[in-house]
């Protein structure tokens, strides 16, 4: 029985399809509550008065939440930094920010009420530049405006700048985009003295409870996160966000409580870093990379949120996938008024990668290079360790990067491109590439059910955000303990229920999860053979299993069969667990990263020079999975990512002027549709049965929207001799440069 | 650190005093409607035709469910002989059968629905008398009458009593008694093609997810049970009642749907077997016992429910507590036209004891022997292989009946009672003792997650049902894990959650499912000692645990530190796993019963002849625990059940008059209050520690209910010299006896 690399259906689809599917939203709870947030209509401002009495007297509202209702807890969160209260405190920081929430009966009466609590302000000025943010100078958001100073360096580059034949230095701009996910953060809260029980669109779990548990003075038993179905995360439910407010709001209301955020409230919960990214690349004439020094500004916005790390990642990822001998990178996370900015898919990579691999062109353009050759001359090789106290290389991006400019017909030996300079649309194609080494942490365990009737349940508690990790996960189990796939059942993400898991992202779960879900079908697998042995009366070593029995030569014995017989009749099961730690699976987990994810794309474009319209006919997508457990899974994750890089390359960005957000709605902030899919989106799969996961599997998800900017900006040079270093590509920016070019 | 022994107070009872404890008919489920039943007003009848074409014209009525709806299921169940459908089918057996059902928007509607269903019977004779009924001319519930034929004997009863200076021989009739759990039976279920999603008031939620993947065609993992809070079950929750209806319903209706009963339809549910039971005892002058035949038939009403194992027990349990070298058994279950009858504390043993005990102390009087001398000298001794094949007696009887007679003042030496001829208060005292070799199956497993902060959660499927289960296991995970028992939190009975017990009754849970978790801590407390030798780096054999550390010598670490080390970061968590099989824990419960449960009781009553009223100032009921692990809790079970025999011993009866139930209700069905208690109600441990559970604890719960009757009945012999052999002692009976004993 093999049921790895078989593309099977998402055992969710039927659910989905048919509107079964309970999100958060849906969910009934006895007894639960209404809850609306009142949120702060100025970016920066002491709060001096706050008064709720009008709103507490409309009937129906049940109680107002306000800082005055934090006694004997700790308000302040955050995922590096506990530097965000999750109700304002001594003053907002940003547009949006929650100031007080009322509960009532019903939503509308609950929205009524926010309408009459009084809050007094005392504006501030708005921090809104990062470079002027760290100048020392002005305002600050909070007792400084520099959130983390990242950074390494190696070699000297100054002196290799000064021996390298050319020196390059370029300044690249990345908006500030919204995650989108199709369902808005939503959390039910029910607090008694004894514990809590959330409902949440949480990504990770395990982390929330942690936060729940120190805010409110719980054991983490006392805690019980459940995440039922999920609508997309993409980073937007990584860690705390939602979770404590609605706690507080159950807690002195008295009952459970829902808050469903709408799309705009969303907006102004958590978003991408905007970047400022400087490179400086010293080349020898043969295009041979010698240096490389970076400055990057990372706009974090009102608070932490993930943005330290994400200042970590964006410096280690601006390297590319190239060899450097000598090395300086310099990432600040900087504070300011607006939306607090954390995960999104790939922290810091596409910002990193919009840099990098735009200069890569210039540069091969300037010593009239093929940009595909360039990038060979310099790539890191498979095997090779191209950095300090990193696992070596455990992907070939060379071959991949072959594969993806070949498929849309960018070859080494190809003619330059045909332009019809009498036509306004041109053609171009482009190339990117880069390297993320994952940050999947080694901390996953799960829990194997083997039922008398021979069907399995699966305790894992990956977040099912749409990835399908519930069916890849079962398809895991269903191959180590040989029982079919349609036998099978998942249990994911509730903290009460599923033994820990980290986090879902950083595409960790089919290589974190992946092990233990196997490690503990490993061990079900070990009692059966111990019973079989029983049955048959041999050794265990005389013994296999496939397909739901155990074999001894012809004879075999159904795996209910034998539970049947050690429980004394249809009863009984057996349990297995699965560990992944640092120190467990021979040492293969130990050496970060769990392995190194290449973000490989390749576009051919059409630029429409009258109206600054792009189209892409064709766009390639090359991931290296080690295995794909499932090919249409890993499709469907590889274009969807895809997807949201086309997003942030041509349409979006969240607009602010006076710290205020200007588009937080779906009219004003544009993102791809089923109408701006590439003509020929193709999606390929590297195998080459080396990830550290099971049978040789290891994640994808985030490659895919890292170089999907440099791919195309590079391809519109090619097409039109313009080099846009601002994205988005929209028309009106394409069409201003062409008209500069001109000028 | 050492919690067993120690009456902490149950872990529910915030929950349960506040009204924050949901229970079935609390929850609300996404999308659910309401049920309700069309019963039959017939005892027996066929029915020639249903018609529901004006109940689904009423608006808000969703479906109607006949026997037309049972396409492609089983409706077929029964916990031995699945004879009774979920909804009838060709014919009504019993008054109160399920014939159709409603679901509509509101409970108002469906029950207004019910009023349109339109059923034609033919009515049939009705079968109510169990000796008729099997006299083979009349008519049949089924195609026979007789559900259960059971017996044993050995030696030669016929020569013993040719031998025997006197042969007794007396009939005893025990009636027809409902439970009366505090919440009558309620489901809530959620049909999908993917699978059955159950909240149930089940006592076994296992043995019901067996019955309804069969009757609708999943997999084990495809049927999940889940028992919120439960108000009471002393067996009229054990085994599959109304979930397959209530899941018909959902199928039929495409949406979750409950059902919650009334108590009327409760009664019409499940009942305890009545019974009337003829023993003929052969003894010799000295009073020493020399043979035994018995004869006893059982209601056990229209389906046959558990009614063949109680044919069963009551077959082995009225041999009493007594050493015969002659026995001969027949036990008949019987159908009638009547509430099906099945399981109920202790099943068959107080209908046995009621006969067999009252009888002693007719032969005592008759010998001129006291009542304890002439147990004495007949009691099975500690130790002794007094059955075949069975487990030699764990527990010392004659202890315990010395104890209770003692504390009411029935010693041996005693002077008679000194009655005032001239009062009409007249005070006897009485005891009873009886045996039963609990039906505790060794299958249960359990999962104890010993989390990053030190705390413990424990999934054991045993359902609290009022006993303090999750008190008493947590106990067990606390001591044997040593971590404070108020860092333990209970997961139970859900089956998609936590592992296979098999279920909860027959006094099994503290034994079966205490060794289950004691296994799955010491699991854990096995990776503990690896982490601490890493931790040390030393040998385990170096290492021990106390409250929640690891120590060598004067060094500590805490487990979290452990978990936290292994998992690199607070993140993990261990997990164990215990089993219990026939096969393992030494072999100790391989050879059945787990354990002899003694039941022991000792009344002191007052009677009123002038009205029949009977009080009783002191009642003592002895318990043989092995340890009782927390004794108030043991109190508690143990007064509980007291109670509940003196409800049947003095005021309940179900009453039947041509099929018809004349009493289904709370009025004129007459269980004991506050106001009945007796004066001083007193529970006495026996703490050998002896027990095969955890710490040698074993089971109680039982016990307390079977000599309740015996013993109050020879206290109203000794008290007025009237012997009745018919319960209950109602005033009116007592006085009737004693004005027939006057003419």
């Amino acid at each position: 029985m093999d049921i790895i690399g078989v593309s099977v259906p998402r055992i969710d689809a039927i659910d989905k399809v048919t509107g079964r599917a309970a999100y958060v939203g849906d969910l009934e709870v006895s007894g639960m509550l209404h809850g609306k947030i009142l949120r702060s209509p100025l970016p920066h401002a002491l709060i001096t008065g706050i008064d709720t009495s009008e709103a507490l007297k409309l009937p129906g509202v049940t109680a107002v939440l306000t800082r005055g209702d934090l006694e004997g807890l700790d308000p302040f969160y955050g995922a590096v930094v506990r530097d965000r209260p999750f109700i304002a405190t001594d003053k907002v920081r940003y547009q949006g920010e929650p100031v007080a929430a009322a509960v009532a009966v019903d939503l509308a009466t609950a929205e009524e009420a926010l309408d009459l609590i009084q809050v007094e302000y005392e504006e501030l000025p708005v921090v809104s530049d990062t470079l002027e943010a760290l100048s020392g100078t002005g305002e600050t958001v909070h007792d400084t405006n520099l959130c983390r100073e990242s950074g390494y360096e190696w070699g000297d580059v100054a002196d290799a700048f000064a021996k390298a034949d050319h020196v390059f230095e370029d300044t690249f701009t990345f908006p500030m985009v919204y995650h989108y996910a199709m369902e808005p953060h939503a959390v039910i809260a029910d607090y008694s003295n004894q514990g809590i029980t959330v409902w949440s669109t949480a990504q990770h779990p395990f982390l929330v409870r942690e936060d729940l548990a120190r805010m409110f003075g719980f054991q983490l038993q006392q805690v019980r996160v459940v995440v039922p179905y999920l609508g997309g995360g993409y980073g937007s439910k990584s860690y705390t966000k939602l979770e404590p407010l609605v706690v507080a709001l159950s807690k002195v209301a008295g009952r459970p409580v829902r808050v469903a955020l709408t799309v705009e409230e969303a907006f102004k919960t958590i978003r991408r870093h905007s970047a400022r990214c400087t490179v400086k690349t010293g080349v020898m004439n043969d295009g041979k990379f010698v240096a490389r020094e970076c400055l990057i500004h990372l706009d974090t916005g009102a608070y932490a949120d993930n943005g330290p790390l994400v200042a970590d990642r964006a410096a280690e990822r601006v390297m590319g996938a190239y060899h450097w001998d000598n090395v300086k990178i310099k990432s600040y996370a900087v504070y300011t008024n607006s939306t607090p900015a954390g995960s999104f898919r790939s922290i810091g990579a596409p910002q990193a990668a919009w840099a990098s691999e735009s200069q890569v062109d210039i540069i091969a353009d300037a010593l009239g290079l093929d940009p595909l050759e360039i990038r060979l001359k310099n790539l890191v090789i498979k095997g090779e360790e191209f950095r300090p106290d990193r696992r070596p290389l455990d992907a070939d991006p060379a071959a991949g990067l072959r594969l993806a400019a070949q498929a849309i017909g960018m070859n080494l030996d190809r003619e330059p491109e045909d332009q019809d300079s009498e036509l306004p649309i041109k053609i171009g194609r482009g190339i990117g590439c880069n390297l993320s080494g994952v940050g999947s942490s080694p901390t996953s365990t799960a829990i194997v059910r083997l039922h008398v009737d021979g069907t399995v349940t699966v305790f894992a508690g990956t977040t099912e955000i749409g990835q399908g990790s519930r069916g890849v996960l079962a398809q895991v189990a269903s191959q180590e303990l040989q029982v079919p796939l349609d036998q099978v059942g998942m249990v994911s993400s509730d903290t009460g229920i599923v033994p820990y898991d980290r986090s879902t992202g950083s595409s960790r779960s089919t290589t974190m999860m992946g092990l233990a879900v196997q490690g503990a079908a490993k061990e079900v697998k070990e009692q059966l053979l111990e019973l079989g042995a029983l049955h048959f009366d041999c050794p265990e070593e005389e013994l296999s299993v496939n397909d739901g029995v155990v074999l001894r030569g012809t004879e075999s014995v159904a795996y209910g069969t034998l539970i049947e017989e050690e429980f004394g009749g249809r009863a009984g099961e057996l349990l297995g667990r699965g560990y992944v730690t640092p120190r467990m699976n021979n040492g293969r987990l130990r050496q970060g990263p769990a392995f190194w994810e290449v973000g490989i794309a390749a576009a051919q474009i059409e630029v429409d020079t009258d109206t600054g319209a792009i189209r892409i006919p064709h766009y390639v997508s090359v991931a290296d999975v080690g295995v794909a457990i499932n090919p249409q899974q890993c499709e469907g994750q590889d274009e969807g990512a895809s997807m949201q890089g086309l997003g942030h390359t041509l349409f979006e960005e969240m607009v602010y002027e006076d710290g205020q957000l200007l588009n937080p709605n779906m009219v004003d902030y544009k993102v791809p549709t089923f109408a701006d899919l590439p003509g020929d989106l193709e999606s390929m799969m590297i195998e080459n049965h080396d990830g550290p996961g099971p049978f040789g599997a290891k994640g994808l998800g985030e490659g895919g929207i890292v170089s999907a900017a440099p791919s195309v900006a590079n391809a519109l040079f090619q097409a039109t001799g313009v080099r846009i270093k601002d994205l988005p590509l929209t028309p009106e920016r394409v069409w201003r440069a062409i008209r500069d070019a001109k000028e």
